[in-house]
Formats: structure tokens, C-alpha cells, sequence
């Protein structure tokens, strides 16, 4: 027998059943970022050294930022730097990244913001040439529908001032930008919603770039995407495909101990700041 | 010397032949549900946690699913969910995906259909979005010639009545549907079979977008058309395939002890319910 | 100081020395069919069970044959099968592909040719749907010039006796042929001679759709086109090639040993029957 | 707050704080010249036996080349050849590809050129068929912008002297060069450069293949162009580049030890020859 109830009933169902079931692992700030680094690796956003990722840390004004020279996939918790907000070093040994000058524009403009990934994936790359907005069409995608931003002119060679103060007005209130022959930005409120919107955003690039030279992308219903904006973005849905692209990029890997958290650390059923 | 017969004399020896050679591991539902999660997982279906499979249990009106917040390929037997026709779980731990209202729908208006796999795969995906329909051309996708339906319009997030009613309609006595802006489904009558339909439905997404940018793609003779879409959908066929690409996901998997079938237990002869 | 001197001496000179120096191993030739399942198997040839590799046996009329149902990376040398010439199994368990009769259709009509393989690698098969014949304009894809035949209608699902006539006919004296709506044939005086054709017609198509998206293919001189083609098929040549394969598909492949050749067999220096 | 220094300081300092952080192991050249193989290898540089690496060696008129018949992959400090400038091997066991006489020509005219590294990846030799030059559009290609030359016409199986006058002739002071019909070349300083380029432009061709094929690619603005360019091309950034790519090419490689450097020999800064 078909039942039929209103569809506000099963969003609220939804909400109730993740709060139960979607419990993820109480990891630190460090243990977070740096496995957001290995899922980025491991799923192809390396482009040589290009790439940064970075977190407040604890004390205002200190961020939390891969060592330059790493590739992501070989982010741990312990060779993550610890810098202030000039991009001196505080703990750790080795440099920053000296495009990461950009992050700290987003940062002290932004402070909701508590997490920026910043890579060079090939589609959004090759999307970035051409001139195009990214056009999220797809249910999956939908995280970026009225919220990714487009900065159309390449200012260069991203390490001074005038490039951080034109992406933190670029990308305005949005949690994304494609940048104009570079790469994606995404500045949330989590590690890991930065580390999944980075994910999702070089799939829709490559849905875009597939479906654009095979036809033209119809668009979605407005009111359709939005809702779908929303869902997609829940906390506790972002949180549990965080934890499923930790699961896979620290399986069989030899460093996964590092990733372990504490025997008895209550398991937290929401992404955190 | 040339030996010439009728081909209908080679179809009947490849059916006996095939009635006594292919024979598959007696394996349960339960095997051969986490075995469809591990091959889709293994070829590329994920998209973060989309993506739900499902079969009748053996009691009516109850369900084998997967969890949701697992990856298909972390599906194993034991971690499966047994829900009833509202979603309510009957044995396991977690929650099943709320999208999976509208396979309930399915079942519900399709007394044929025993499994169901629905997955957004990249050149699905990417085809989903630019208003057309698959166009199977090639003699390995013959499968779906007459046999996709095509959901034109996007319903937006389906966890809701609505979408069922839509889907099980558009679907209609075919085994498949490309879902606009979505994705795929198959419902069929095996496992084996929504499996095989599921993998060779992404490749046929792959060849028409391929095709599509190079070129025109050719229409098959219907006649044709229709003799290979039965001979690759003979139940010994599907079988055969899917017991292929379930030795390829198993090879080197440490949980591969989990799909093996008790010593003693005959082998059977063609994919079953 | 640039010493100048006709090509035809370092034509001279490079046969010289690759009989001196491309010396490979003496497998069998069940060792070298099953070598070629698996080095195509690795480079992506699968297509589910489609796919069939045969070889002329020692005893005429005979004929090495994969065992259907398994797939190209499962060949060893023990799992082939020895088949008469109306597809009878002589040795082995199993049954070879019905469609393998169009193999005995060419090997009938062309005492030269010792080896087929006939695959539907994705880019072959994308192409093969756009009615465009194969159009080699690289270096490396060369030993197809004026050597790669088209079948412009596909005849249906090949199991019958037309299929192979067809086929037989199309390819006239060419090593290989493409298949509309389905796949490419390589039939060749060897082993590595089909296996490295059937490997590189597959890189050919690749190059060509990329190629045909973004501009139009520019012609190479016919010329220079056949001193390629020749260059790139010396046996010594195809030999290396194949060898070099050989051990990417060996390394650390557990069934390795299976193709290891008895200490003291002298090592041969061409590709042979 | 919001501190603004001029780029130029920015571009000082970041040279400082790279002449302290970035330091690379001491690897001798035959080690280099075969990370540099094993590093193409891993990027799926390979097209059988094609692809040819050299360095001058110590003595001058003398080089280390890769064994023909090797995979790029393959290549050992130990399996190098050393050659005289007319190819004939000095040490070592096996042939140089013939076509490594053109490096020759190369090396003998510009005494600033010490390693060459010529491959036939997918999307450059894609590329190379439609006569179109090299469009390097992205931050992270700029090494290209107005450092890339352009052969139209492919002369032929570069085994010859012609060649390599046209060859040497073609890339006149630039880095790199694309072959039509054929493959790219990469003649630098250091063994490190010609790596970091030989990877960086078979990614240019992606992009650019990619971004053609779904629209027009923009054109960045020359000045720009010109500081990236410069910035990418320090060496001290080329250098921890190519670590990274030789620590991922030895993780879990059981060769790895082959390329250690002995313990007491100091770090080097920088890319030396």
C-alpha cells in the first residue's frame, strides 16, 4: 500500500535520523586538515606544489597551513605549521605556502570563515580557461547552486596583497569561486565543508566540461536546487561523507594510526569547528 | 573446410553450453547485495554517499539496504540493513538512505522487480544533464535498446512520495532509466541482473559522450538491436558477468572471507532471485 | 662535432643491433596467449566477457582459446583451452566464446596469419559508432597506415558463420580491422605481433577522438607513413614491445611463476609463431 | 588587520625563505636521470618503448642514457648506458634508442642544454596531430609562455642526422618544443627541469584539449604571463617539485633503496647539474 505523506514530514525524519546515526570521530584540528589534505590528494586535486590548505587554529590570528613543498597526500597531523597571521612560523619546521597571503585576507574579512582549501584540479583548471562561471546542473553539485563565486581576470602570481583583497571581495558572502586560469577556493565554516565542497567542486567542473562539449546543460528548476542547496549542506551529511572519504584514503595507508583518536574520546555526531 | 549452419542451431549449442559451463557460487542475498555495493564501488560509481542498492528479503514487504553513510564498497553482508515498505529498520545498525522511499514505490507497483541499484556514475551523470536520452549503439550496451526509459524532468531531492510516483511511472515495464540531472536506476529481476545493467549502463553513457563530440553516432539495425539484447540478457550470461567482476572486487580484498560460500553448497547454474 | 650520414645506414645499423640485443624469453605459445589476456587486461580491454584471443595450436586445425566466463587478466597457461575447428574442446575445461567461430573463418582463409585478438577497448568502441575509419596520424600508431581495414555495418551479435565470412572478407591482407558498433580484430603472423596491435589500435582511436573534438586531424606523408609502419613492425621490435608488457602485467603478480621459462632454455631474439 | 607591502618584497622574501626550506637529497645524475624515468613512468608518460631520456655525463662528449627496450619505469641508476656522441655505448649492457641521435645534435649546439627528455604522453601527442602550437593559459603552465616552440611538419622515424638538425634547429633557445605528429621535447640545464617540464606540459596539452573542446580559450594577459613564468622556473621551486614527484615514485617501490643517498653526504639547495 502506498503511503503518502508531505515532504516536510521526510525532511524532518532525515534531520532527526542523522542527528542519531551519523556519529563521526572526535578528530582534532590538525588530524582534520591533514586528512583533508590526503583525501584531496588521493583524489587527484595535486597539480605538483600548487595547492594550499589552511585552518584557524585555537589562538585568534594563528592559522594552521601544509608545509610548501608537500604534496597534500602527504599531510600529517604533526608537519602541519603553525603561523600567524603575517605567515611567520610558530611551531613546525619548513615554510608556508606564499600564496596562503591570500588566505589571511579571507580570514580577517570573514570570520565566519574557518577553514580555506585552495587547489588546481584538471577540470576546474581546464574550466577556469575558458571564460565560463562553473553551472552546477546536477543533483550532486547542487551545494554550489547560487553559491560559487567567478573572479573573470587572473591577477598573477597570487603571493602579494592586491590578489588576497580581490579573491576576498570576489568571493563575497559564497562559500566557492572559480578563479580565472588558477583553480577553486572554498572558505566555510568547517574543515570539512571546505575539504568536500573541494571535492564536489572539481566534479562539477567535470560534468560541465563532459556535458558541455556533448550538448547544452538544461537548467534546473531554481526552487528544486535550492532545496537541494540546503540538504546537501547539513551538517551532519557533510560530517559523514568527510568521514567516508577519511575511511577511504586511510585504508591500508601506513599512516592511518596517526588519524586514531583516543580510546574513550566521545565520537561526535556533527562537523565541528 | 567452411562448415555453414543456420544460426539459430548456434544459439540453441551456446544455450546448452552455457546451461552446463556457467556456473556461479550459491552465494545469498545478502552476499550478493554487498557484492553489487563492491563492484559498483570498484568501477566508479561513488558520488560521496549517493548511490542506494537494495533487494527483497525473503519476507514480503521487507527490504536488504544499504546503510547510509557507508561507501558501496564498504557493503558486506553483515553491515546490510533489513527495513520494512515505510523504512523502518528491522534489523541492523544505522539508518537507510530516505531516497530510498521511491524504490519502495517501485516494488510496491512492480512485482517482477526483486533488486534495485541506483547510482549517479560520471558519464550518466554528465549525460543527465543535457536533455538527452541514452542512445545505446554499441553491441555491448545492446541491453538497453528499447529497455531505458527517460525521466526528462528533475523531481529535485527525491526523498519524498512524489518521486516514487514519478520514477515507478516513467520507468514503466523497462529494466532501466536515465533520471535528468540525477542518474540511473535499474530494477530487475536479480541482483545480478541491476548489477550488470548498472555497470554497462555507465559504459554506454561513456561511448554515446565519447561518440557524441566526435562525431554522429549511427543507428543499429533494430532486428539486430533486439537479437543482442536478449542473448546478452540470458540469464546464464549475467551470471557468468557478474561472477566476473565479483572476482575482480574480491582479488586481494582482506574481507573477501565474507562472500565465501560454505564448503558442500551446490554451485548454481544461473543468476536466481 | 655533427657527423652526417644517409639514414638508410642507421636503418642498417639499428637492425644490426637489435638482433644482438632484443633477445626475450622462450615462452610457449600458452604462455605467450595468456601473457597477451593479461597485458590487455591491464590496459583497460575489458568489457565484461567480451573479448577473445586465439592462437593456431601446434597440431593444424587446432586452436588455443580463452575459456569463456573469465575475463583477459585471468588468462594462465593452463586455464586455456584447445579447441577443433568447429569449436570443440579438445583439452581443457570449459567452452570457448561462440563467437570465436569467426576466428576459424579467418584462419582458414589466411594460412599466415597465427594469432587473433579481437577486443572493445572504450575508445575503439566509441569510435566505432560514428561510421569514421581509423585514421593513424602519430609515430607511435603508424604500423596502421594503409594496414587497418573497416567493416561499415555491424551484422549482429557474431556467432553464426555469416559474421565470420564478413569479417574474413573485410580485413583482406590488413592486420587489423575495425568493427563498427563493436570492437577491433588484430590477425597477425604472431602472438606479440596481434597483442601489440591490439594494445595500440586502442591508443590510435584514443589519439583520434581527442584529437577530432578539439580540431581536425592533419595529414602525415604517405611516405614517411610507410617507413614508420615498417620501422615499428620489425619482429624485433614487436618482440621488445611485447616483453616489456609482459613484465608490467608480471610485476608482483602473484601467478607470475606460471610464466617463468626452465632455467636453460635459450632465449630467442625475434617474435616467433 | 590588513598589512600592504609591495609584491616586489614578497617575491624577495619568498626567494630567501626557499633558499633555506627547500633543500633536495644529493643525488647523483645517474640517480636523477632515473627518477626522472621512473617519475614519467608513474605519470603514464610511456607509449611502449618510445620516450628517450639523456644527461650529459661527467667526461664531456659522453651522456647517460636510458637502455632501448626498457620501460621508462624500469630505469635503475645501474641500467643506464653511457654513450660517446656518435652513440656508441661505453658502459653498460644493451643499445641507446636510435632515435636518441638527435639529443646529440641538440647537446652539440647549445652547450647550455645538460639533460633532454623527449615522451609521447596521450594529450600531448593528441595534440601534436592538429597542428596547433601549445597554449599555455594557466597559472600553473606558464613555464610555457613564450618558452615552447613549435615543429609543424613531423620528418619522419627521427632516427636519422635530418632530423636532428631540424629537431636542433626548431627549438632554438626555448625549453621545450612540440612535435607534430610525434611528441614533446624538453632540453634544460638540469635533469630536475627537464622532469618538472616534461610532466608540466603533457598537463598544458590536457588542459588545453580540454578547454578547447568546450569553448574558447582566453588569453592572459603577457606580463603576467612573464612573472609566473619566471616565478615557476626558480630553482629552488623546480627542485622541491621534483622530489615530491621522486618521493611519490619511490613510496613502496621495492627499487627505493637504489635511490638513497649515503648517509653524511650533505643536502643540496638547489638543482644542480
Amino acid at each position: 500500500m502506498n503511503i503518502v505523506r508531505d515532504k516536510s514530514e521526510y525532511h524532518r525524519q532525515t534531520a532527526e535520523r542523522m542527528e542519531k546515526h551519523f556519529v563521526v570521530p572526535a578528530w582534532t584540528k590538525r588530524q582534520k586538515l591533514a586528512l583533508a589534505g590526503r583525501i584531496l590528494g588521493m583524489e587527484g586535486h595535486d597539480s605538483g606544489l600548487a595547492g594550499q590548505l589552511s585552518a584557524r587554529a585555537e589562538k585568534p590570528g594563528t592559522y594552521y597551513m601544509l608545509r610548501f613543498g608537500l604534496g597534500l597526500e602527504e599531510a600529517t597531523p604533526d608537519n602541519l605549521l603553525l603561523v600567524d597571521d603575517d605567515l611567520n612560523v610558530l611551531e613546525g619546521d619548513g615554510m608556508p605556502n606564499p600564496s596562503n597571503r591570500f588566505h589571511l585576507w579571507i580570514y580577517r574579512a570573514k570570520p565566519h570563515v574557518h577553514a580555506i582549501m585552495h587547489t588546481h584540479p584538471p577540470h576546474v583548471s581546464a574550466l577556469s580557461m575558458i571564460g565560463v562561471p562553473l553551472k552546477p546542473a546536477h543533483m550532486d553539485t547542487s551545494m554550489f547552486y547560487e553559491d560559487c563565486a567567478w573572479l573573470p581576470e587572473w591577477p598573477g602570481t597570487p603571493i602579494g596583497d592586491e590578489e588576497g583583497r580581490l579573491i576576498s571581495e570576489a568571493i563575497g558572502d559564497k562559500r566557492a569561486i572559480l578563479l580565472a586560469h588558477h583553480g577553486q577556493l572554498a572558505a566555510c565554516g568547517t574543515i570539512e565543508e571546505a575539504a568536500v565542497l573541494s571535492l564536489f567542486i572539481e566534479r562539477a567542473a567535470k560534468l560541465q566540461l563532459m556535458a558541455m562539449r556533448a550538448g547544452t546543460i538544461k537548467d534546473v528548476k531554481p526552487e528544486l536546487a535550492r532545496e537541494a542547496h540546503d540538504y546537501r549542506l547539513k551538517p551532519r551529511a557533510v560530517g559523514a561523507t568527510f568521514y567516508y572519504y577519511a575511511r577511504r584514503a586511510l585504508r591500508n595507508d601506513p599512516d592511518a594510526g596517526l588519524f586514531s583518536v583516543p580510546a574513550g574520546t566521545p565520537r561526535q555526531r556533527t562537523a565541528s569547528r
